[in-house]
């Protein structure tokens, strides 16, 4: 799974009647520090999540089960809301 | 999923049964400022979008789904045309 | 799904038992320009491909369908022989 | 699989019911030197993994069927400890 | 799928039951020329490799067919011996 930030959201009148109900969200991945990295994905919510909140997200088959719609044209979901990560930096310095 | 825009399309007289009926249209890849990001794929239409729409396309198992082809060798789906994105910028400035 | 073109063949005699009988074939994934991008890969012939003809590819689960071999250890497959791609590049240039 | 390093954890207390009473881990992924390959991800702990410990983590469906979850939206997992790696370097030196 | 040499080998005394009986290889991606190309992974053999050997394998869910063990966590697998590859070099310069 993978850390990120909801930035924005997406309306699609037209669209797959299976994507009916679930609220689309731009979302940006964040590396550990909380710096962007690569592109935003549109996710499903599947959490509840709002614009500025640290989420994390699940991609491919996974996504599916979390919108609990196994059939849906669905990718990638937003499936917690992060309290806190803990990094334990000194791991590398004894590598 | 993505955002994109369907740039052409792609016309192949020889190939897999389950692929007729299925409009292969070219989708270019965008990021949220709607610079084209990577390079195009072929994607199946599944809510008969047009040349130079801007469209949300999904990859993998959820394509087919899309296409409501389930054992199609399809990996490529357009699954809404795009009214609006809204994106928070300053959600970035807080960080 | 990918274009590409045929590059060439690969020959292995102690395999998946799976795979006897498909063909594996080398193909160059190309851009819309027909660039070549990335890495050549192997690919089973589903369509009867030859050497240089320009082809769509899918990857994934859609392979074993395109195969229809749904529990081979398949990831790659040509589904179709392209006979045009049409590409609209003005769309570009109204963004 | 992969090769990383369990470098912190992940606390969220509003997430997926499927995904209480799984241990999250960050884990950052390792080449075969033991350097740091690409961003950290986070991982479901399957074995007793603890911080600094050097493991195989999975992606994909893969990760679900470690997590004996089969419908939760897990896509990365820890499978195994690493007790040692043996590389034969001299494989290069032949080619 | 992809073409790679195996490298090594990894052992791991703890980890998902699944895997006992399964051997563990390093495998260095190749491309069609033998130059390694990005990092090695983790390959279970399904077909006897050896150090050294030029080899086939596949990610995802066909390397868990591969392994005929269709819900264990594996994402990669050895599935040929490669005998000889053939590249019609000259295609590209038709193009």
């Amino acid at each position: 799974m993978y850390t990120g930030v909801v930035i924005g959201t997406v309306v699609a009148t037209r669209k797959d009647e299976r994507l009916v109900g679930s609220k689309l969200l731009i979302t940006q991945p964040l590396n550990i520090n909380k710096k962007p990295i690569g592109e935003p994905i549109i996710t499903v919510d599947t959490v509840g999540a709002g614009i500025g909140e640290y989420v994390i997200f699940t991609k491919g088959t996974a996504a599916r089960y979390a919108a609990r719609k196994n059939d849906a044209p669905i990718d990638a979901a937003i499936i917690g809301i992060i309290d806190n990560v803990d990094i334990y930096l000194d791991v590398f310095d004894k590598k």
